[in-house]
């Protein structure tokens, strides 16, 4: 690796750049997310993304050097400790922070042979988005849509929810969400938007809805639920739940695809 | 009610008392949890929790009079809207916080007579913890234990995320856990500990367990998962998943809940 450099100002060019990614929860002005802690380094490198540079807190110095020697041609720059807290959007940072060059999708790759797509529709919150994605991954989705309106999953918070599955689950952000509604109109894919289920309907639950064939769940604001557009498209499919209004939203979505996978999962290959 | 009094000063007693409480994540000196927003002084009126005070922010002053008209005996106290958003915790506090009187529940109603509990053990985030026990509610389970070192139910944070669960559902926090773990096996409850399932296991999809009967889930810390005092009174139960090392904490659980909520659904009862 190049010498690890030390960066002592703030008004550096990187920092400057790094700090304002993360007050707007966008990638840098150079195109990389920023992944904060040891663990999402560590995904980065699993899924096989390109890390462009790390940059550490003195008192992470040697681990950061030793991730550097690891990896030819990336850029490893060391902050002063208060220089790197100031910067960091979270309080367990670990004194690290990758920039990552995220992968590039396609619809194709988003929708796979049998699409089982998540569609957040003006969700906000970048934990919920990003429990999402890792919940997706977990229960075999092909995919994940940002329409335009929705959090970005390249917020740094997003992507440190997602625990490292924006590295490896194909998305697709800012998607216009009419042409997205075509696209999957056009490709056969039946759309269920997640509602409120009823108070009191936890008595009797049901199976929330048929996931078995392609299909696309749709994840709506946290304060007003899945607009007027998507639902118009999509058949409602609702958790039965007691005593609340509605689940948290990362809740609900997992819920669902925990259901979809169940239904997906060919009854010859159950273990018992 | 009595007139609304304006507050101008931060050293106002009642000001500091609160800001303390949400530094603190925990009650005012005076035993009551700071509720923000008025969804929140909604579910409590309807929960029927003492209401004794409600801060209002000048801008919201006239709806924060209304609800004073409608409980007698409650405080009203009109703030500048600097000061209030100074004091509130959240971006979303809509310009009122009302300081409730929370319930106080014994063991016995925490157990009901088929007990379904929730055990946070080490759970920190206030997020997490306040989705779980909204789940909780929503898939009927008699109640949730706070042992000793997880975050508190009082968290105003964790209040705000339980969508006011946290006024209706049973709950002790600061619980011994020794303590609670012989007072659990004394009647019966089956415990079970969630804990990662490992990679490629959701191409057979197993039933996690059986939750048919009094039984307790156990959540653990977000990062170091379920703590060995608890995992060895306990038999690990988990949910398949693909590609990721776990789910977020607040998704595994209501994931679980779901699962327990469908097996303890009387199938005659079940709807088509």
């Amino acid at each position: 690796m190049r010498r690890a450099e030390t960066i002592a100002s703030a008004a550096n060019p990187l920092v400057k750049d790094v700090r304002r990614a993360i007050a707007r929860g966008s990638l840098t002005g150079h195109g990389l997310a920023v992944a904060e802690s040891f663990h999402l380094l560590e995904e980065a490198l699993r899924s096989e993304c390109e890390v462009s540079c790390i940059l550490a807190a003195e008192s992470a110095r040697s681990a950061a050097e030793g991730y550097g020697r690891r990896m030819a041609g990336t850029r490893v720059a060391v902050l002063p400790d208060a220089l790197f807290q100031g910067l960091s959007a979270t309080e367990t940072s670990q004194g690290v922070m990758a920039l990552v060059r995220p992968p590039v999708w396609t619809l194709e790759q988003l929708l796979g042979a049998r699409p089982l797509v998540v569609i957040l529709d003006g969700l906000q919150d970048p934990g919920n988005a990003g429990s999402i994605v890792r919940a997706a991954e977990a229960f075999g989705a092909t995919g994940v849509l940002f329409p335009k309106g929705s959090v970005s999953p390249y917020n740094p918070k997003t992507l440190r929810a997602s625990a490292g599955s924006l590295f490896r689950l194909p998305f697709l952000e800012s998607v216009d969400p009419a042409t997205a509604r075509a696209a999957l109109r056009e490709r056969g894919v039946a759309l269920y938007a997640a509602v409120p289920g009823r108070t009191g309907d936890a008595d009797g639950l049901p199976a929330p809805a048929d996931f078995s064939g392609g299909c696309g769940l749709i994840i709506g604001n946290e304060a007003h639920g899945v607009s007027a557009e998507w639902r118009g498209a999509a058949q409602d499919v609702s958790i039965p739940t007691a005593g609340v209004e509605s689940l948290n939203a990362a809740v609900a979505a997992g819920i669902l695809l925990y259901e979809a996978r169940r239904q997906r999962v060919p009854p010859a290959m159950s273990k018992p």
